[in-house]
């Protein structure tokens, strides 16, 4: 008799964007002339960079002639690929990163769900709360949790609350932790880690003996130049952190997937006969195993954006996503409401207003400005009493939305 | 303290492909103007099929321009290919396989590597004996084995014997199994499974309350029309198996990447509670949480091959990797050696003359005829006294090779 992975019955179903769609869909039959503008996705809206564009095209040629064609690829990334990230995301800000030590791959999605496989099953793992629900139902499905609570809250799992009382800032673990999962600039809050505060995380995880799964997806959206946007910045993190990259919101790849994860060759972990274990040579091992790298086209399209052309051009892509954000912002700002992130990230955090619910705050945006958020319960109960909104949506649509909340909404 | 995965420490480091790049170093430096053929390579290498590269040049253009460009697509992979997957591998072979079984993903590597994560942790597995390494790594990564003996084995797993003594076709497991990895046309024997024969392996698993695990990654290759191209062809299997299929060897895409796996409604696994769980909602769950799906651009890429011009171009492309089989298999025979496979499969496995071990005829061939192939043993135990072949070399390579092998082999 074949018995089935039992953890996964302990998943909470992910209900959050399906009953967003469910309002939606309610609101929208019961008001058919109502034009809805959704400004709570994840989702860029941009096209490829013609750099990239340029490349993609000519990498498509490549595999049309014999004498260019390209079959299995190196497992962990081609080097012409492995060799501009080493020296455009970090040797550019003075961080040595050797090319064994990058691993390219289709999404830092795939990469954060994946790195729980290489650590003991009975390892304890802490996440923010809010938090991006990945760090959360991979380990529930590898069995590092029991069942959830009422508030969704995973018992075994350790949450570090972010909320405004703290300036979103996690707190450290109260008790063990084994494993910490960081995102910053953080998804949902837009909150950012200052280098004084990423330092006081490394120093805590070396003191702990704990690794940071550092995702660091949104580190394009940095404005201010004391924030570090690797957490290889700071000293003594080569031994504790693991980092994940990502060109989706980057470089608007998130239907084109690719991304890299960088484990350096200190990061160790230990067996129970005290032996340490390198991470960088189990990562290796997971990846050449299990998966076979990403498409040649695609690796150059990534690598077309290290151009000089390139880096112009996702700088105008970010530039432009990043207004979307502040015309949100102030807007907001204007007429009361709370507003936090949105100023090193692309995502805002809005305080409901007059202690209003999260859902009853995005049914509000909904009937009188026929706009849609994200609302922050969705992401873990600290979210309660927020809305995400984000800077991914069209401009015309953006400004048209805080517009209508501006003139429409009734706080 | 974080302790890591300490399965990994079990797996036997994978010598084969760097133990054949030491010995073909070693003898080129000693031989530099020998001119080394490869005929033992397992990837491709013609250029992707004209259909093809058109779809992707102008699915890179749609990703130019903002009124068509794609970001996140549905996680199991977009309608249009799992529309054509599903009338042109299955309906047009009378099998009824409905949208929400398909899952597109990055390969069949991946696939065949992470179904084992939705079973329980306890569950048996068997394995044929030669077999691809994947199947065994990924399960004892994941705990389901003890460490290796001498040759290879690791204690827990069932292997299936497959030699010439029985066809290659293997022997249903004698004890328990709650899960068999099967892959026909076979890698690396090129056997087959008959209709009768895989008709026999759905009557034992669904006698034994198991789940086959149908690797099909060369299924395009099959010749002979009573060869089943889908274990779904047989009756009863939407209860017992899950497939996996893919584009790589079937048109080109080892570098491009794009596979799908197969899991009906009816598939289902039990809780110990004795619950019955679907097995497609669990790999739904799985790739959804996991995930990303496969880029835009491969998605529109791997639906041409299902276009009029790219069905003719596709068999176009495994006819010239198929003769070169025949050439292979016909030189061979010529200087009286035995060759098994090559007739429904890129695969030849080549009996070694005289009870030679599989790295003395490996060493035999690069020295006398400077072709490199794939020693047998590295595949498993069984495999010993094979060397596996392929008929994915350029034409005029294939033809040198058997020339230089009929010529100048001393057996």
């Amino acid at each position: 008799m074949t018995y089935v992975n039992e953890h996964y019955a302990k998943l909470r179903s992910s209900y959050l964007f399906s009953e967003i769609a469910r309002r939606v869909q309610a609101f929208q039959s019961a008001n058919p002339a109502a034009r809805i503008i959704r400004l709570g996705i994840g989702d860029v809206t941009r096209p490829l960079p013609p750099a990239v564009i340029r490349a993609l095209h000519e990498a498509v040629d490549e595999m049309a002639r014999a004498e260019t064609f390209r079959g299995y690829g190196p497992e962990a990334g081609y080097e012409f690929l492995i060799a501009a990230i080493a020296e455009h995301e970090y040797a550019s800000r003075g961080v040595a990163i050797g090319a064994d030590e990058i691993f390219v791959s289709d999404g830092g999605k795939s990469d954060s769900a994946n790195i729980q496989e290489i650590f003991a099953p009975d390892s304890v793992v802490a996440v923010t709360d809010p938090v991006y629900p990945v760090y959360v139902d991979s380990n529930v499905m590898a069995g590092r949790s029991g069942p959830p609570d009422e508030s969704g809250r995973y018992a075994g799992l350790v949450y570090l609350p972010c909320t405004a009382e703290n300036g979103f800032q996690p707190p450290f673990p109260e008790g063990p932790a084994d494993l910490v999962y960081l995102c910053y600039p953080n998804n949902p809050t837009g909150a950012v880690l200052t280098r004084p505060a990423l330092r006081g995380w490394v120093d805590w995880a070396r003191a702990h003996g704990a690794i940071l799964l550092y995702d660091a997806a949104y580190e394009a959206y940095i404005r201010d130049p004391e924030i570090p946007h690797s957490i290889f910045e700071i000293e003594g993190a080569r031994e504790v952190a693991i980092e994940f990259r990502s060109f989706s919101k980057k470089a608007g790849f998130t239907g084109t997937r690719c991304a890299f994860t960088v484990v350096p060759r200190e990061a160790r972990g230990r067996t129970r006969g005290g032996d340490a274990v390198s991470l960088n040579a189990l990562w290796l091992r997971r990846q050449s195993t299990k998966f076979n790298s990403v498409p040649y086209i695609v690796q150059r399209g990534a690598a077309a954006v290290y151009s000089p052309q390139g880096q112009r051009e996702v700088r105008a892509l970010i530039d432009d996503y990043m207004e979307n954000a502040r015309i949100i912002r102030e807007g907001l700002e204007a007429t009361g409401l709370t507003v936090h992130g949105g100023a090193n990230a692309p995502y805002l955090w809005v305080r409901t207003p007059r202690g209003l619910g999260s859902w009853d705050f995005f049914d509000r945006l909904l009937g009188d400005a026929h706009v849609v958020g994200t609302p922050g319960a969705g992401f873990g109960p600290s979210g309660e009493g927020y809305l995400r909104l984000t800077g991914f949506g069209r401009r015309d649509e953006t400004e048209d939305a805080v517009e209508r909340i501006k003139t429409r909404l009734q706080l």
